[in-house]
């Protein structure tokens, strides 16, 4: 079956080495002062913020530093949203990784909305668009910059959500960027790129968009270990970069219901919380054992998946071919670094009752059983 | 090489058995009252027109009935032009084939700006944006459902031209209303979106864009043989809706430079008006006998494009794959009912004297010389 779909994706993407020419144009758009959101002080190592200031600097635009951003957190976010009123910002860019990105598009919705910034997360409408968001990743990976979601985590309660209608209206994307990257990094990007775009091969018939995903992830899949053995191959890093771009700007979903495959993420939430850890490590690890549970209930398709994207033989059972699919996930992800069990990677471990407790009081109708899940949480670790 | 590219697609494109659901909102936006721009009375007879305007009676806007458009004739924008503002219309719908869109597109441009249209379409700049334009295609072909681009032609003078920056603000995609297509327009329409999208395959490396490509000609192929046959199969109109949309959102184009391909618009371009005929007629003919006139020139990238599209085989001569790769196409094109020589389709025929007068009077540098040219016309016509 086809589905419906609905494609809009109105971001302004300037893509290659000479992508930061348009950036004074783009935020000239709104104005004559930004915000630039950005991390722990890598950009300022790697010169990427010296580029970034020169171009302001000539052309005249006047600019806030908002640095030091690791998490999303509110109470930062407030605390920018508070800058940007008093200094009169017209643009807030995020720059860096998703974490940074994801900050901008909260604080361009806040400052321009007042109202409790919480209730907007939590999906109350809000009146204004928000000031002018861009966009300048330097680690390809989740694709923010050019999705319109941004995760905000609250410290204090320990609460979490997501904004959504939040888009930037631009990007600047320059694969370069990306050379500084470490081999472990440059994996997780890879990796996460990889699998998000992996779920819109199931759930549906839309030739064009598997033909799109099935080029993506060869593409992925060559591009990673090019990039770690040579960071500064401009192709590698060019390939990873669109990829990310693929990643969430719906193309290869189209045609695509996306039943089922979007509990995994529910799965990834109790995890992640229960062992402290990060996205990235929790998605990379529970995907292999996620496809080897959910092929119960979807063994044609996720057999589909491992024949045609991992080369596992087509002649085998739906059993085997899926087996032997999540072994060469594992073997392949091991191959590029990953650490492939949560207690290499776990900030604590729970034991398996307050794994199930906490499983239990986010469990709803439509998750797996109770008792599959538990099997899957045990696949992926030694309790 | 991978090409820096800038990818800015803000049409709203609702797509499926639901989509003109969405078609009441989307024009309410601008306003209450809408323009309907359609063809010869095929969309009254096959019941689309009476299926929206139904939602806009259910919806209460009202509307202004602009049908009979066949060619893009300049005159008649300057009239709808003139409806527009004398009724206060908010938002033009082109229905039907590239025709009756690309107008919607230049009259939403001329209703907002005073001034001389034609001096728009030749590129002047225009203060306003425009009404809102909508796009609600029966003939997946070219794409201009959600194309930058809108052609004219002036009956009076014989002058023509493209508005350039008139893209949809949203396009409503029913495959559905594809099913009344006869196998002529189905195999045309298809053929269009085939070659537009491979003359992204050549002139860069961009392994994404090139996996895309494959998968999206490879679609087009395999669905029109079944739209012909069984003109009602869902999957098939859609891959082929689908295919459209590539065909023009420059996607497949992403890393690519497009330095010479196209070049084969300004042949065309020529053959078209000394021979009296359509793009489609021009474009499929010329096509295959192109690609062997370029090889000379892009061998290895034409080789490439035969052995990956066309399955030529591997291990021949550039020559040789370039040779029996063309034979395929014209093979294919005439097993889906398409005439491959300009005899079979001219209004008029010209002398070869004629012809080459028309060429050297188009004549640029970047063209092949004026010898392969005129070989490549006798490839494709007996003078």
């Amino acid at each position: 079956m086809f589905y419906d779909f609905n494609l809009n994706h109105p971001v302004n993407i300037h893509f290659g080495k000479g992508a930061l020419n348009y950036l004074a144009d783009e935020i000239k758009v709104a104005g004559n002062k930004a915000m630039l959101v950005y991390g722990g002080g890598s950009i300022k190592k790697t010169g990427v913020y010296d580029k970034i200031t020169g171009v302001l600097k000539e052309a005249g635009i006047e600019w806030v530093d908002f640095g030091g951003c690791v998490k999303p957190w509110y109470a930062d976010i407030l605390k920018a949203v508070d800058i940007c009123k008093k200094e009169g910002v017209d643009c807030v860019i995020g720059i860096g990784g998703s974490t940074c990105m994801d900050m901008a598009k909260v604080i361009a919705a806040g400052a321009a909305n007042d109202g409790d910034l919480w209730e907007y997360i939590k999906g109350a409408p809000r009146a204004n668009k928000g000031l002018r968001i861009g966009a300048i990743p330097t680690y390809p990976s989740g694709g923010s910059e050019t999705s319109r979601g941004a995760v905000v985590d609250d410290q204090e309660t320990g609460g979490n959500g997501t904004m959504y209608g939040v888009i930037p209206d631009f990007s600047i994307i320059n694969p370069e960027y990306a050379y500084t990257l470490d081999a472990k990094n440059t994996a997780y990007g890879a990796v996460i790129a990889f699998m998000q775009i992996s779920l819109n091969y199931f759930t549906g018939d839309s030739p064009i968009s598997e033909r799109l995903i099935e080029g993506l992830l060869d593409t992925i899949r060559d591009s990673v270990k090019v990039s770690i053995e040579k960071p500064e191959d401009y192709q590698a890093r060019a390939n990873q970069a669109l990829a990310s771009i693929y990643g969430t700007n719906v193309m290869p979903s189209l045609g695509k219901s996306r039943e089922w495959v979007y509990n995994v993420y529910d799965y990834i939430g109790i995890i992640r919380r229960q062992l402290g850890i990060s996205y990235r490590e929790t998605f990379s690890i529970i995907f292999p054992y996620w496809l080897k549970a959910e092929a119960k209930y979807h063994g044609d398709e996720i057999k589909n998946y491992m024949v045609k994207i991992w080369g596992v033989d087509a002649n085998l059972s739906e059993e085997e071919a899926v087996d032997e699919g999540s072994k060469k996930i594992i073997e392949f992800y091991e191959s590029i670094g990953l650490p492939m069990k949560y207690n290499l990677v776990a900030k604590t471990m729970p034991s398996k009752e307050q794994l199930i407790k906490a499983t239990e009081a986010e469990y709803y109708d439509g998750m797996m059983p109770m008792n599959e899940i538990v099997q899957l949480f045990e696949a992926c670790m030694e309790l």
